[in-house]
């Protein structure tokens, strides 16, 4: 660079790069605008170039047949179902590069991908399928930056080509391989939360289960044996039982994966043996089982928050004092200092657990975990997730400290909802403890450095990356 | 590369590139630590070369005129009120790449914009206009990771050679154009909310108008029509009347625009005219309506929570009791199952509504937005979108169901703030609903996919890029 | 490009650059992995190269000695504690670049960092520290997009090799000089929170204070003075006291290092001498300071929502009617029309302030901050923070405002925690206030431009970066 500054005064001004966009609509208008912004000269190809509306400030339009000739590189801003006349200018796109941007509106509308059905329309063109997760509204407002895109194609120089420009543009290139990944990437936009839909069944499910499972005890037993109508307790105080035990079990769900791992990777004496499928599926969706549960607790904090607004709740508080003052009796009140400290800290350690879990649904938000040194995620993660997860478990115990003795809890023989969902968390922690007993914790990470027992002392040296 | 790499050993080691910056201030410094940090020699230029406070480390101090002749790139760290001494430098300027950082502290505080000026002080150099938006803190810190900058400069190789420069440094640049450009750039770091300003408005106006409407129909009513003295629920009764009536109708105002335009495009029968300039004013500041809506949610669901500690409700729970038991009644609390199912359902859609509105809240954060696919980005704001604003709607008129048919709610003939409130929402989604009726949909898709009613069958290829 | 574009068809296409990777563990496979996936050749070096578990398709494994003839850069993904082989093929490694990606458990765990170690070992090759906060899953998961990583290195063109490469992996590459940097490098996934242990030591600090402080006010003395047992307040009514009180001193703490940095530069009359230390690390960690404050901030208000469900509330609430039924008093409830005002504005300034302290914590995530401009930033955090900070004193204050003159709040003569809590916020207003004087700040805005009292007219041209 050196040697241009200096030469900046003597050198005749090389022409900036031309590339071709067939396509005027939004996308062909906006990619257009932002490669007019980094410095590229833009030709339109068009059906009518007279015709095709405002287009961006310094570009050119021209005929398809035109544009194609001036340029080496043609980005292809039209539907797949008009890509037909692209077979009969088939001669002129010999040897250029044809980017592929276009999605489609469902998986599966078209036996073939739209790059490989370009490809074969015009095998002498050296077609790459990519950036086509990018909108025209990101392209117009200069939000691009350090995004990341994806390539695929046949030709190593022709991807080449594309990245350059899209580095350019501000983009970050994933190069994904040759043309039989077009599917893939044309694939990629229409996803729609893939990896929320197991741990969003699992809430659901269990949201279900304990749904019936309470209002058979609560609001059918009652009717049955005393003849209550409590049913409107369906909205409020049951929903307010089934979010907390749903948030727990879910919390538990996202901690019992990475203790079975440890004792599995124990049990085998060595780390490099895959874990079976359903695990290795199970560990991916833990961030999201765990935002889950936190909506779950989200949803209980409020409802309890606004419990002593409720009709019923007030009406209860009143019918009490009036039958008290009714029935004339003399001590009616006595202040019951364990039940006091009982509620107080059964509240306490809700709060600090809610408190704990927003803390670890902030970090796992991309922007602020990417600040965090792997150390530092490691120990939120695990440290005060487990932490989180002991305080939420407690919170569940002293909820039920009073009651499990009393025969009244057990209607129609079923144990109350609060002690099902204590099973797995109890589990988990108990798990957990064993891990940390200094043997078996040793033992874990020496494997995890890369020791094994069937081998002693080959191979130990690979190293270990994140223990999670 | 890998002829570099083989060669290193017996290469010789290139000087590693020289720049100048001009100015031992707070940015001087910063951006000179930079430069070293990422591999640049770096040599200050100062009036007083001897006694100009500390520098980076590994950095020379010179005198301007010797350190000018150093380097081809200069960064000019100076305020432009001490431009004139770049005159009389000119001939040792000529053909150097001047990089402007210069910012004002208000706008149109000079007729030029600063990098106009020093250009015509110095009209043979090559002055780039640029990097302004960095603050001296971030670069200190290197934050500047993937951060977006602005280039403008008439000279494309001197706008080159410093966006190659920015790019080490880990800044994404895109180039504004020419120099006139400048004060755009200029203005850059001035500009206070600009997209805030039309939402907040809006707001505040709302907000007023249901104050006083709510003040008149509620605590001067009072005291006109019965004299009680009410003035103390002007601060959270009435505030927390007008927040959710003003949330409710923004958020149906994000939605509006979108309607109008859909139906635009229907009526003109092509998606090829632009819309009126108001209405593509409107549908930028949609997300800023939406977290405005957000605020003036969060400010309801708070107020509502601290309803039962206030003075005067708990005044009233005890008065109601105490009345109950003078007048000893026989049956004074029937508990009324319908009061309870309706007061029950109003609390959990309210709750409800919140939920999913912070869902929407949390997508708009740049990094959570920034992960999803446009499919997953458009069926959280379009369909959750919707959804929030019914069921927040939904919660609007269930407030309402038992109270609509009694004379005393329409105090001196005015309906009640509640039920102007759910006019607009209940306007766009009976919108909503005509546009998702199969017909209606179907052409929509098709105008929005490049068909025009006017001239079927031509130039429909373009491709859809975004229909949000 | 235009020519590489032109010349596709016939150009013999160049071999993709080869690099090697010592180390088949997590890690080695992952960074594989993403290298294959950005466009280059990879072989791995084992020690079984039959035996070492699955490897990414495309890649070659071979001995460590044949790998390390064929490329000219190798990736070290083994532990420091088997380093010692490569000091055997010395020889072959003569020229090489050398990555050192190693990280220990501990800090200081080996008397040299592990990169200096290698140098040691095989001093003719090119020994490179760097990469090494990357995670093995953040690598298979293609999460690097603009994620900043380090170097270190003697060889500028092996660090050049290097940085080209990573930025080729989508990564900023941030140069941190001589290979003497390596130990830093070393260190820095293993820092834990640096920067949070100050905020958290004085927030326990204050808390564990006016703990005890409250303690002996409030329990201890209703205890010895009265005899009542009212310790259960402790886990509630107490914690409660203790929130607010830490929150408002820690956000007073915030602003305070910012005014006396005023006044010491109003003092000395320049910009140009550097703060005390202690003030530069105040300054540094008012950041966490703020978000420790929102923390206990969130604990205030959740612990103020479940105020009406504890069990001791409604005890006392329903003691209160039945008590007031039984001295069958005639004008009971006399509803203090003063007193309503005043609780509800205090509740109000609190949920405001509340809202804007919510509204601070968000634009110090990462990615809305960056996201604002530098005007913008400065409003946020200096006018809304001072702002903030005025509300949350303001509900201080009104908490008190009828209680100050009563003998019963002055128990065995000490002040009760709120005043405490007051004098630190109070003193940051009224400097903010003098500081906001015409003259005072007219002269701040002046030194902070550069001028400088001792020595007006001179070297005042330095451009001021940010004055937050």
């Amino acid at each position: 660079m050196d040697v241009l500054l200096h030469s900046l005064d003597m050198a005749a001004v090389p022409e900036p790069e031309l590339v071709c966009i067939f396509g005027t609509g939004d996308l062909g208008r906006s990619l257009g605008l932002r490669l007019l912004q980094c410095g590229y000269r833009v030709v339109y190809g068009s059906r009518r170039p007279h015709e095709c509306g405002p287009l961006p400030a310094g570009a050119e339009v021209m005929t398809h047949t035109a544009a194609a000739q001036a340029a080496g590189l043609i980005f292809i801003c039209v539907h797949r179902d008009h890509y037909e006349f692209l077979e009969k200018m088939e001669h002129l796109l010999q040897g250029k590069v044809l980017v592929d941007l276009s999605n489609n509106l469902k998986k599966n509308m078209y036996p073939e991908a739209n790059a490989a059905y370009l490809q074969r329309l015009v095998p002498k063109a050296f077609v790459v399928k990519g950036l086509n997760t990018l909108s025209a509204w990101a392209l117009q407002n200069g939000l691009l930056a350090g995004k990341q895109v994806y390539l695929c194609g046949d030709s190593t120089e022709a991807k080449q080509a594309v990245a350059q420009m899209a580095t350019k543009l501000g983009l970050t290139v994933l190069d994904k391989g040759s043309l039989s990944a077009a599917r893939e990437l044309e694939d990629f936009p229409l996803k729609l939360f893939p990896e929320w839909r197991l741990p969003l069944a699992i809430a659901l499910g269990l949201s279900a289960f304990f749904f019936f499972y309470l209002l058979i005890r609560d609001v059918i037993y009652a009717y049955v044996e005393n003849g209550n109508d409590i049913s409107y307790r369906i909205i409020v105080s049951l929903a307010n039982k089934v979010f907390p035990i749903v948030s727990l079990i879910m919390l538990s769900l996202c901690y019992l994966p990475g203790a079975i791992a440890a004792f599995l990777q124990l049990y085998r004496g060595t780390k490099y043996r895959r874990f079976p499928n359903w695990l290795d599926r199970w560990m991916l969706c833990r961030k999201q089982l765990g935002l889950v549960a936190l909506g779950y607790a989200f949803f209980h904090a409020i409802y309890t928050f606004i419990i002593p607004i409720r009709y019923s709740v007030r009406h209860k508080l009143i019918s009490t004092v009036v039958n008290e003052m009714k029935e004339n009796k003399t001590t009616p009140f006595y202040f019951d200092n364990t039940e006091a400290w009982g509620t107080d800290s059964f509240v306490a350690l809700g709060i600090l657990g809610l408190f704990l879990f927003v803390l670890l649904g902030l970090t796992s938000l991309p922007s602020v975990g990417g600040t965090l040194s792997w150390r530092e995620f490691s120990f939120i993660q695990s440290k005060l997730g487990h932490l989180t997860l002991f305080i939420c478990t407690a919170h569940g115990y002293i909820y039920g400290w009073n009651k499990f003795l009393r025969p009244a809890t057990y209607k129609w023989y079923t144990p109350p909802g609060y002690m099902l969902c204590l099973i797995v968390p109890s589990v988990v922690l108990v798990l957990k403890l064993l891990l940390l007993l200094p043997c078996v914790d040793l033992t874990l990470t020496r494997i995890r450095q890369g020791w094994e027992r069937a081998k002693p002392g080959e191979e130990m040296g690979e190293m270990k990356a994140t223990d999670l």
